[in-house]
């Protein structure tokens, strides 16, 4: 192991990186694979079992998205205003915008029911890796052995569920060489108590997004209830007196949602020339479509106000890791490390059956390549950007699966996801007519656009309309924006939704055995990369140790880091921020958008101790998905909450370096301060610190 | 011609069209070749050679693209707000924002020189179609027959400068059936005399462009100079003292800047396949570039500005006409329309050599797609986004040109354009380095993206660098942003701009090669298409006349038609807006921006009168370029002042309905109110109107 960190260090050296490697706080660490030796040797931390299990099960993770934990006996939860932003959008209306002006309930009967949204908490966790692979057998096709796979998963998932009543859900890790079952018990009655104006919650706006120093009160609280109760949850956090200052150790709970370190350099490379450029294309176009519907008017702005924050946000996380990718010094050392390791297996009668494992990903990548346009239009959603439509699908997958054996079904659609399909489908949420044509006309433009207008199935999905007409007759047509129409054609199978002829429903119908083909083709190629990896991720063990982290995947991970201070263009930039550079900031701007305060901010100034903490950076290795994660210290303590991650944190997609990589949170005492001083929260600050 | 008329309208009725074909008000008619016929049967008009000189002669055309015209015997031209944004936006700096917040000179000697902006009418036109043909011999390869024709050109254009003194430039027109010799009066010394806020001009921003009820006051004077003193030109248009009223015949005298309406099916298809999808990912990404940087804080705003407007328009335009491409109701006409000409015309022995022409185009075409890609990133600015890269472009060809023959030269660094080349390359005007970085920088990433980053000339572009990195590095050590310089090395040639080792020239000279055979390939296609064009054109002639003006090509056209209203969903458009209008619709919105009031119209509310016309709309065929150019009555009286046309307009880039196409105009009576009573404009107004 060490000698793979040395020679890991010398490489990047020799490329002019420093502060890289396995002497930095990289990784985002199992929960049953803990960092446990590393803590103990860099940090003289002793990492207990009890200590591990409280963070853990006090680790909350949002249905939708996102992280968020327990802070307080009575089921009170924290979690980012931009994470709860989905929720804030539908309790809104023309009437009550509470994502732009915020909300506090000072009482529980006031706390408001947020449809559709789910949390959950991460009970334990089963390596089952050797059943899931028992079932593949040699010789099969890659078809043949994803569904073989996908069945023993599927009964996995069913057995544990019916067993224990919890979700159940097996979890691919290090891109197929472990398949762990990861169980949670799920909250289904989530209101919402406290949020802050969006102009403190995401203060300087798209501008300040990914950077620092930033100066954000980006929070936001719910409360679990179960039958009609407030929840009572044994594990919670308890606030920290002090919160963290420079030097402290942290730790980060949530749910990083994707890294790609451990791809080969074909499948970066596609990152690179395909998926990542196309994305952005998709991004773009959204953000100039939204960005000029919200132009017209207030109540469009309202509207529109969720998807334009998450298509702004999610470009600017892409532009970054692209720029990574683009950068000839991160893939030299890709292409350097995965020459290194080839030689070493190359060199190693033992792992003769990995040898050909980063050929067969090439091949397999460059299958993926030639269908992946196709596949994006049709089978994801670019082709057809509306929540309408996404109903109108799910209603005929869900429907249709039922009438398939549980271990064929798209995963989506297996027995144990059955009950979170439903909280979502069931929701009543707003549905906004010209929004909805608006966003679906432009996605049909790009499908022609892709696919060419005289290609055969973009003749049929146009019906000899422009898309702008056919999008305006579909979305005025169809009834789906109804949640008591969608329970009952969900209820009356395939036959209620058939004799309901609803356009949206037979457009979906339409584009469906195509987009399951496309599917079916790209999901077997993903299983041979699946299969090369097993080979590689067992060569790299046998080689290396279990040195990294498995890549994100969207679930549980603990990571670690310093608060720490660094250098940007020669200048360095402190480890903290205070209310004082809030009010300075918005001076330098003269309070102007996105750089004004609130009102509150603004009156209750002089109430404030200009000193407090605002916002604090650490070196722990986080990514998007671990927005609303904890930062605990040494005693598990709540210390802040992560809200974003700095410029330079965005290539860690691809390669951790700890020099200028940072998370950013909001800190512990700046949120107590703000909720006393400027919100005058009494009985929320009495929960969270009793008094 | 009247049978292909009332075939049109047949068809076109068939297809569920009306108000279109030759009964409309279609055509951007030809100085030369003037719809005096129509206008005789259709108003009781007579066109005499009079009155059109005079409406040609105070017709005014801006190097830079956009109309105007002279408005008093003093120079004073009138032109939009957004056709001088970019000589305000030259102008302006941290302390000065003219392009916000407006201009005024009371005297002469107050006005603003605006560097390197050129104005320039139209003094005569010569048909040189003959000439240029029998450059061309037959069994010419089209890289030969290219040349051939280039050559003849340049001799052309180089001859009539000597001769005349006047900007000489050859027009290409029906797509290659005709060259007309056209001769412009330039001036140079062009100065700012008054520009309003750009709130009003451009009142109701990117939401309310290309939208109409309007209420824009888009206007903008300059005067030119000669000798440093006011110029005393011969022909200006008089003021109307009623303006125009619904039902009024109207005459629209500008330069449209391109339409695609006699091109075959296959050239709309690569349009609505390659041209379009590419531009707008272009414009997109741009939009959300500059959108970005300019949200970061207000200085950033200004320095952006102009870039931004230009391509939130070209992309509201060009999604309008991709829309109306990606119709199959309007690709059925065309494919209808074609289809009967290339049976007349296979049905016709007289017009043998015209039936391949539509093979040949398709074939070129194609051709012209294969390569289009690496033109758009090398030869046209989509890798190099960047003004400084453009001057070192610029420097780096206009140098090399000098050692080539006139007639071999690329048309842009002819012996004709030269005068106009180098007051644009020496203008003193503002250069951003953080803005050109980013621009740079973003547009590297494209070309890495679009050609991939390892192919060899990308590698070569980047040098080992990201494309941040290296746009940067370009950017702060190249010297170009200094007019002295550029001055310098353009007089110096090839062997001072070798010696200056500037890393930009360095840049522009390693992709020059490989830059300029695409160019040379492309040129050649175009050549192939032209002459299948000239054979349609005959055909088309033979068979219905010269029914059709051609396609619009940034020359002096004339337009007519009637101030008229129309209907949209069911409602009545009305002809006419009032200043009672504006005020009530920046009450509707709040006065929230883009519908805010400048302060100057919120306190002069009261002199207004609420009645009097602010922006009207007709029916005359106009398109983008046509911004600037006046309205006149009858009796040459200025009427009005074209600013944009509504949304249905933007298809007429293909096809022109009658129907609800409007052109719009701010009104004459608007101006002169608005100037009187809000501006206090006094020696202003009585230059125009004497009092």
């Amino acid at each position: 192991m060490a000698g793979r960190n040395y020679w890991k260090v010398g490489l990047w050296l020799a490329l002019g990186l420093t502060g890289t490697g396995a002497q930095a706080d990289e990784g985002m660490w199992l929960y049953n694979h803990p960092p446990t030796q590393v803590l103990r040797d860099k940090y003289g931390f002793e990492l207990t079992d009890a200590w591990r299990e409280h963070l853990q099960q006090s680790s909350v993770k949002f249905g939708s998205g996102g992280s968020a934990e327990f802070v307080s006996e009575e089921g009170l939860i924290l979690s980012n205003h931009h994470v709860g932003s989905r929720a804030l959008q539908r309790l809104s209306s023309q009437e009550h915008n509470y994502l732009r002006d915020g909300f506090y309930a000072p009482t529980k009967a006031e706390e408001k029911p947020c449809p559709g949204i789910e949390a959950r908490v991460l009970m334990n966790i089963e390596d089952v890796t050797a059943r899931v692979n028992a079932s593949v057998q040699a010789g099969m096709s890659d078809d043949a052995a994803y569904r073989a796979r996908r069945a023993t998963i599927a009964a996995i998932e069913k057995e544990s569920l019916e067993q224990t009543s919890l979700r159940s859900e097996v979890v691919t890790l290090y891109q197929g060489a472990e398949y762990h079952l990861y169980r949670y018990k799920r909250y289904t009655d989530i209101r919402l108590v406290f949020s802050p104006e969006e102009q403190i919650a995401f203060y300087g706006g798209d501008p300040d997004n990914f950077e620092y120093p930033r100066f954000d009160l980006d929070i936001c609280f719910f409360r679990a209830y179960e039958d009609g109760r407030p929840a009572r949850v044994r594990h919670y956090l308890r606030w920290s007196k002090a919160g963290a200052a420079e030097g402290d150790l942290v730790f980060i709970s949530g749910h990083p949602g994707r890294t790609d370190r451990l791809r080969t350099v074909a499948e970066l490379e596609y990152l690179r020339d395909v998926e990542y450029p196309r994305t952005l294309e998709r991004l773009k176009r959204l953000e100039v479509l939204l960005g000029s519907y919200s132009a017209r008017s207030a109540e469009n702005a309202r509207r529109a106000r969720n998807d334009l924050f998450s298509a702004r946000n999610a470009r600017k996380v892409r532009d970054g890791a692209l720029a990574g990718l683009l950068d000839p010094k991160v893939m030299g050392i890709k292409r350097m490390e995965e020459g290194q390791l080839r030689a070493a297996v190359a060199g190693n009668p033992q792992l003769a059956d990995a040898r050909e494992a980063w050929d067969r990903i090439e091949t397999a990548q460059r299958e993926i390549q030639a269908r992946s346009r196709e596949y994006d239009m049709i089978e994801r959603d670019y082709g057809f950007n509306s929540v309408l439509f996404n109903y109108a699908r799910q209603l005929l997958r869900a429907t249709r699966a039922r009438l398939e054996p549980d271990g064929e079904r798209l995963e989506e659609y297996r027995y144990s996801a059955r009950s979170s399909l439903e909280l979502e489908l069931f929701a009543q949420t707003p549905v906004y007519e010209d929004l909805e044509t608006l966003k679906l006309g432009d996605s049909l433009t790009w499908l022609a656009e892709s696919l060419g207008p005289d290609q055969s199935l973009v003749k049929q999905v146009l019906a000899g309309k422009s898309p702008h007409e056919r999008a305006s007759e579909l979305v005025h047509r169809t009834r789906l924006a109804s949640p008591t129409l969608r329970q009952e054609y969900y209820k009356g199978g395939t036959q209620a939704l058939g004799n309901a002829h609803d356009p949206m429903v037979e457009l979906a119908d339409l584009i469906d055995p195509p987009a399951r083909a496309l599917r079916r083709e790209v999901d077997a190629r993903r299983e041979a990369i699946r299969q090369a990896h097993a080979r590689i991720g067992g060569a790299r063990y046998l080689l290396q140790g279990a040195s990294q982290s498995p890549d994100a995947t969207s679930t549980l991970r603990l990571a670690f880091g310093l608060v720490k201070a660094y250098e940007e263009d020669g200048r360095r930039v402190p480890a903290q921020t205070t209310f004082d550079g809030l009010y300075r900031r918005a001076a330098e701007h003269n309070f102007q958008s996105p750089f004004a305060l609130p009102q509150r901010w603004l009156d209750h100034k002089k109430k404030l101790n200009p000193a407090t903490p605002f916002d604090f950076v650490c070196t722990a290795d986080i990514i998007g998905g671990n927005s609303g994660s904890p930062a605990v210290n040494r005693n598990g303590e709540f210390v802040g909450i992560i809200f974003d991650g700095n410029i330079q944190s965005l290539q860690a997609a691809f390669l951790y370096t700890e020099t200028q990589c940072r998370a950013l949170c909001v800190h512990s005492s700046g949120i107590i301060e703000a909720l006393q001083r400027v919100y005058n929260a009494k009985p929320l600050v009495r929960e969270l610190i009793g008094k």
